[in-house]
């Protein structure tokens, strides 16, 4: 995580004379999220995020994913604000980038969520799901299955010299979960990325969902698997069923699964783990001697896909 | 800038304890700074940065670093305080890194300073070098005359193809510098590295100086001619005469620069953009594919250099 643009002070003047958003008194560039860059910028306002979104955000994008925080945050959802200019617009331009300038959220991120916290955040990713019921924009999943066996043929030649084995590993489940694909499932919108780092606490409740650039329309019920895939799991790779049963509960208190639902969580499980492991491996293999990130250990993914190729149905993970 | 060394809220936590700090608001890694790793901490009990010590910050450096800081902010300087913890430390280990908490400090580096910042900054260096006079503890400067020549050597078989002729360049202003050193000048606390993003403005007011961790014993003017350096040229190369005169009136108003100081300008100058493009030629030619700062270009102080080797005396620089 890393700056990737820089942006003076000069500069965010001339970006922040579109706005009536006070007068700066504090920037600074700040690690965080996907590879776009991002300032914490204080004003005698309050306290703002300047995003510069970078390769990975397609600007023809930004006002699905702008326009769908205006309306989660408009139904309550502690998410970030985009605030629009004098001119009304939700996003500009600065160093050649799109650019967007949104509330700052107070709160923390954890590396290990107890299962309170599991409860707390897939609760709130229930109350997305369904304030996300009337957003009118849509937007296909890019990392769904349809690009599974491209990213499987892509890292196919490199795979086993990451970890003997891999390349079988994915090419099976990609055929398989072709063959058999979850059918049934309600569909809406879908965070798409809601790890742990992308969730703030203050103590035991959540103060901000964040970074919804993966967010799309597809299956609701697999923005839990990955919650499972991201939340549930010990560092040494082993399943916790008691962070399972607390996540899952929380979740069906707040938005009752339909059973084709609980029936689909193995798959959408191992669905899950191949889309995580895939891009991790598609970065790990392609990994840019300039780039300012580290890419993370795709293998991490391989363990928890394994371990959901032996769940039977949803009882395995708690339900 | 980037963050090395990552810390999880729970690692924070546990480094927190012995402190009486507040509870945690906000933490985020911040990009900032030389080669260490910074997080920007919000709690209860204010605003603090988080920093652990990377490889080119000794750790026996800390205790005069630490110190320098408590006593120039005890003399009212605008410099981060380092906060103690219970036992009276000024730094401890995170992670396995030396890491200490200090105050944050709210305002803006610019990148395009005008001459009313140039007199702000260079007033400020004045009071710090009259702040530092009587701070106890020395520490001698790493990157002075006595580092050039070996840094030099190092760079002079790659030298030519960042820049055909910066080898004989260097290599005749090491030598010219060491026949003939500016004496007698005084000496005392330098910052050593205060260029315009070590410099924190509230409109055209000084509210921080920060990043201290180049400094040392040596000649103050030495740290004057960092700042014609690193202030008072425009990004085409030319010395701008209106910023050089606002910077060394303020800085002479504020602390009488004697006449071998204002003799050794020219000198100073040159030794200060010889540092300055040693070190960035070092880190161009051995950069780290692993690192996540991009190296800064070289050439733009053999630029630098090659104005000051006009200059005859200090009225070149507008004294």
């Amino acid at each position: 995580m890393a700056v990737y643009t820089d942006v003076s002070y000069e500069e965010l003047e001339g970006f922040l004379a579109r706005y009536d958003a006070g007068a700066p008194l504090t920037f600074k560039g700040i690690a965080e999220g996907v590879e776009n860059s991002n300032y914490y910028l204080k004003t005698t306002g309050g306290a703002f995020v300047l995003t510069l979104y970078e390769k990975r955000v397609r600007a023809d994008d930004l006002p699905f994913f702008l326009g769908l925080l205006e309306h989660l945050a408009g139904k309550g959802l502690p998410c970030p604000t985009p605030v629009r200019d004098r001119a009304g617009a939700t996003h500009g331009e600065l160093n050649g980038r799109p650019a967007a300038l949104l509330r700052f959220l107070e709160g923390i991120s954890l590396a290990r969520p107890k299962a309170a916290h599991c409860a707390a955040a897939a609760r709130a990713l229930a109350e997305l799901h369904r304030a996300g019921a009337d957003f009118a924009s849509q937007r296909p999943n890019a990392l769904g299955p349809s690009a599974w066996r491209g990213l499987a043929a892509a890292c196919a030649k490199d795979a086993d010299a990451v970890e003997p084995g891999l390349n079988e590993l994915i090419a099976r489940e990609t055929e398989s979960l072709a063959r058999n694909p979850p059918r049934g499932l309600p569909e809406g919108i879908i965070h798409g990325d809601l790890f742990p780092d992308n969730v703030l606490f203050q103590g035991e409740r959540v103060s901000g969902l964040i970074d919804f650039y993966f967010a799309c329309n597809d299956a609701l019920a697999y923005d839990l698997a990955v919650m499972l895939n991201a939340w549930c799991f010990e560092s040494d790779g082993t399943y916790n069923m008691t962070k399972g049963r607390s996540l899952l509960a929380a979740y069906d208190g707040a938005r009752k699964l339909s059973p084709a639902e609980r029936a689909a969580l193995p798959a959408l499980s191992r669905g899950a783990a191949l889309r995580f492991l895939l891009t991790r491996l598609y970065d790990w293999i392609n990994r840019d001697a300039n780039a300012l990130v580290r890419p993370k250990d795709p293998r991490e993914f391989a363990r928890k896909l394994r371990f959901h190729q032996t769940a039977k149905s949803a009882m395995d993970y708690g339900l």
